[in-house]
């Protein structure tokens, strides 16, 4: 089964070809073609236990891009709240047959144990803080786009490390396709373990970003937090990217961010509204054809 | 028009070529062979005015394997919040022209006072605790699949049937079709008049079940009592379907559950483990072929 | 780029030629003939950052019964909760590059905004208390239809005109098309400013409607008040239509109201069920193919 799980289990090999495809699929939208045969007559369930509309419905023009049809699972109105077991939930809609699934869900385990109870290919739409996969390549293909490579690259990755999955599964990318990271972050949000080897770790912004050609912002997300550490003024003094302190990284470098981003809390008005340094709108282009890449693969190999 | 409000409109007849196209579907699905052209052009219209996942998904499925589109109204959000009263809201509905209506309503009348005023064929998802035809048609299914007859069968059907819309359902299609049927229930949970004759009624379990083919649970319906009637442990302790209890059943009977089912409430973990008793995941999966066979039959005749 | 974000906008002719399609498509609908080829490929997407499903699910019947795929963004689970601005989410919704777009907004000025910022036609299924364009030119193709032209005929619109993005739209298109209008509203919901010249105010029903051959009621926007401006019971009395007080109009008068209404305030049980008189279900029968007329012209030119 071709479940995409996390980038840990992607070689530099198969992700090199997911963006190729991707890159086909994106010069082919940009042209305004469709291939709405690869997936017709395919169901697509997407299975959302989180909130979402950037990543589902970046899925969902995907998915109909491709011509398939795509059903939303709402789990604030399912069985769940009638007392039905998670498992007994993914059995209940593995019977009924998708033909691959996109999941969302706040739990680490949930990824694995849902493509282990389907029968079809299971596509992590985001899991907890662990992995966000199809973010990670479609940062990478942004990445690839502009630079044509990633060796001899240094990216850093700045902000709330600790609870972001974009950044645990970006970390993973870009240490596999030759790419050298850096992350910044205060000391409260600084992960305790990395997943991958080889990656700098920074409190101080200036350090962590000198001669970077990538720089990543992340988002803090309170959301994750059980109890708030952070408060937004003394963080944009001490992290926030503007385009002084950006003046440390590469003279070429570009800035990244997997949205939803604050202004004047993790990056600038002016850097958020410089389209030259600030590429968040090819990022977010660039998800619908690698999502398209991604349900090709896992639907038709 | 052909509308299918209830299993107590159907005869033996039609039940008996409905569960003959749900079976063709069947057999097509497990083959992957979706005929997209028989709804081409069709726009089903799913009208739930009660929350529900299980039964939206599985029509949804249905309607869009056979080609068509579908609409998923929100009542929730809805002019209803604004004074409109439901037979105006109906009769807007209406007026958009679906091509078909699948109806989820708590209040025992609104199937028919919709079927009334619409223009065309109106299926009841579900009302009050009076019918949930499909879900009788795919049990009614699940069951010939497995003994090719009805006749001679023993039925018995455990827990809460007062409030319970698929038992009362269920009652009627297995009485129809020649089978035997007991219920079993506490005083509290049973019923005050039957929707069929013939059926038996008992208040304990290992006699309700004696010698049955097929025993089917139904949860304790909490959300439809005003108070709350039972308590989760004493009903498993005398409602609780296990392995050792079963064995009052024909040696060979099945288990099956409309679904959602709590594990411990009404069966114990190890029964609902055991796919070869329980077959619970035969008759979801059976609900989809078993709806397509209605949206077919509601819109082609 | 061709929007829909006013009647301000458009002139007679434009008016006109759109009724015009929407007339050839509500001949198709009532035959049945359903043209998917117009829309093919297309994905409509419909952001509505207010309630809806009046106008949503005409809008999506629309799109459908032209061969669209639509995709409804949910506002309410979106990323403005985590503190994105509007600006970044629109951005963010453009790069998905759908292929139009129909807003609704509680905001006056968030139709242009949208516009100038997406790269596909932005169609405004109704902002603020100014505009709902589609609505007025559905209740203009359901005058044309019923008359045959516009010229001579005497509108008048009656209720909370101040609170109203329908009557706004619907004076300017009455007006434009050569109709004489009347306004009919107690004091408190008088708006201060018409926008379009020419057209009468009354406080009193009797004189406002007198020798009309269209009389409208408009829904007292409770939702819309900040304090509760009028008594239901009240407004009855003096504001309510009857069979009564419609004597007073045309002998040959038809009544309108873009709905959802409330029987016993705005429009008696009586006059509300006598069909030959108040064609409410003709107007929301036009929904779809005006919707369709608006689409396809914004789409395809």
């Amino acid at each position: 089964m071709r479940h995409l799980l996390g980038i840990d289990e992607l070689s530099a090999g198969q992700i090199g070809a997911l963006l190729d495809q991707a890159q086909a699929y994106a010069e082919a939208l940009e042209k305004g073609e469709y291939d709405s045969s690869r997936l017709a007559e395919r169901i697509i369930l997407n299975l959302f236990f989180e909130n979402s509309t950037r990543t589902l419905t970046s899925f969902e023009m995907a998915a109909k891009r491709l011509g398939a049809k795509v059903i939303n699972w709402n789990a604030h109105t399912s069985s769940l709240a009638k007392g039905e077991s998670f498992m007994d939930t993914i059995d209940t809609l593995n019977a009924y047959k998708p033909d691959a699934v996109v999941l969302r869900h706040s739990e680490y385990g949930a990824p694995l144990f849902v493509a282990k109870r389907m029968n079809c290919p299971v596509i992590n739409g985001g899991d907890s803080w662990r992995e966000h996969p199809t973010q990670a390549l479609l940062d990478g293909l942004t990445v690839r786009q502009h630079f044509g490579k990633f060796e001899g690259l240094k990216i850093a990755i700045i902000g709330d490390i600790s609870h972001s999955r974009v950044a645990a599964s970006d970390m993973q990318l870009f240490i596999k396709m030759g790419a050298k990271v850096n992350i910044v972050a205060p000391p409260e949000l600084m992960p305790e373990k990395l997943p991958a080897e080889g990656i700098e770790c920074f409190n101080n912004l200036e350090e962590g970003i000198a001669g970077a050609n990538v720089v990543i912002t992340i988002r803090p997300q309170k959301e994750r937090m059980d109890k708030v550490l952070i408060d937004d003024m003394h963080y944009f003094r001490t992290y926030g990217l503007t385009h002084d302190n950006l003046a440390f990284a590469d003279k070429d470098a570009i800035v990244m961010d997997p949205g939803p981003f604050l202004r004047n809390v993790q990056i600038s008005d002016e850097l958020a509204d410089d389209r030259t340094r600030f590429i968040y709108h090819k990022q977010v282009a660039n998800g619908v054809p690698t999502r398209m890449a991604v349900l090709d693969h896992a639907v038709n190999g």
